[in-house]
């Protein structure tokens, strides 16, 4: 099965994502908005279980996790991603490399460039135009997430939350 | 914000039931197929809080849920819902009374009909026509379930989980 780990953002940044996902992203009715800790991966049922003990311990030695989105910015032009930024921070560097060594190891590592995807596959004119707006617009959420999520894909193309996994000693609570 | 309870099939009987949703749900984009356990409720950041730990405790005190699913059903003439029917059992109609009692009681129960919806909003004729077809065909499933979800509701209707809790002392393991 293909499995994906990623940290949903309050509701209030959701709902300010999906205000320009419900236009521009072709992922809108797949995943609520999101910042992917773990790109997409197969792994099967005995996998899994290991991997899932894994996270709680991860999860376990992890602070809560601040966010701080700053602006929308964009991938451009390595692809038509638009965006809203996440401002970098250690606590979200170090989970995202321990998303990606030991039994999570994978390919060559990209650049961590922690965002919120809210526009994707738009045509290169409607892409410049809407870029071009969006650029000009000021945002700016402060907050601390307390929670990651490990996800699964259905046939469709949508994804279904398997488990949750609380940072910053919330187990304990 | 709005909260529900739900429990998530396994992949291959969301699958299934993404296969006809897709056609005849209006709500197909806003969330995975489900089993609902507790219909939307209104709860503030305090009020969660203390049903989180409630949910824990219930968790840890049920069973390994069994899911068995035998047929296409329908709400017709309360409503035009069409349903996967799921056996009831004891284990689910326990969790569901525990979601109903303490902090979680609400407004006057109706009889817990566990399903999962399929079909929705569809016009009389249409209903009639799909429903038709459906109760011809051989549906069935079994399986076990080991959590159940809390998922709060965006502006735009659809459903973010919020955390997961595990049944059958899965916690402990």
């Amino acid at each position: 099965m293909k499995y994906g780990i990623a940290l949903f953002p309050s509701k209030r940044i959701q709902d300010f994502a999906n205000s320009y996902r419900k236009r521009y992203d072709s992922h809108y009715a797949l995943i609520p908005p999101h910042l992917t800790l773990k790109e997409p991966f197969e792994a099967d049922d005995q996998q899994i279980k290991e991997m899932v003990k894994e996270l709680r311990k991860i999860a376990a030695e992890t602070d809560l996790i601040p966010l701080k989105v700053t602006k929308f910015s964009s991938f451009y032009p390595a692809s038509n991603v638009i965006y809203l930024k996440v401002e970098p921070n250690e606590t979200l560097q170090r989970l995202y490399e321990r998303l990606h060594s030991g039994i999570f190891a994978d390919k060559p590592e990209y650049v961590f460039v922690p965002h919120i995807t809210i526009g994707r596959d738009l045509p290169s004119a409607e892409y410049a135009d809407v870029y071009g707006q969006l650029q000009m617009q000021k945002v700016h959420f402060e907050e601390t997430v307390d929670r990651f999520h490990l996800l699964y894909q259905l046939e469709n193309g949508s994804w279904t939350v398997y488990e949750t996994f609380l940072v910053g000693g919330k187990e304990q609570e």
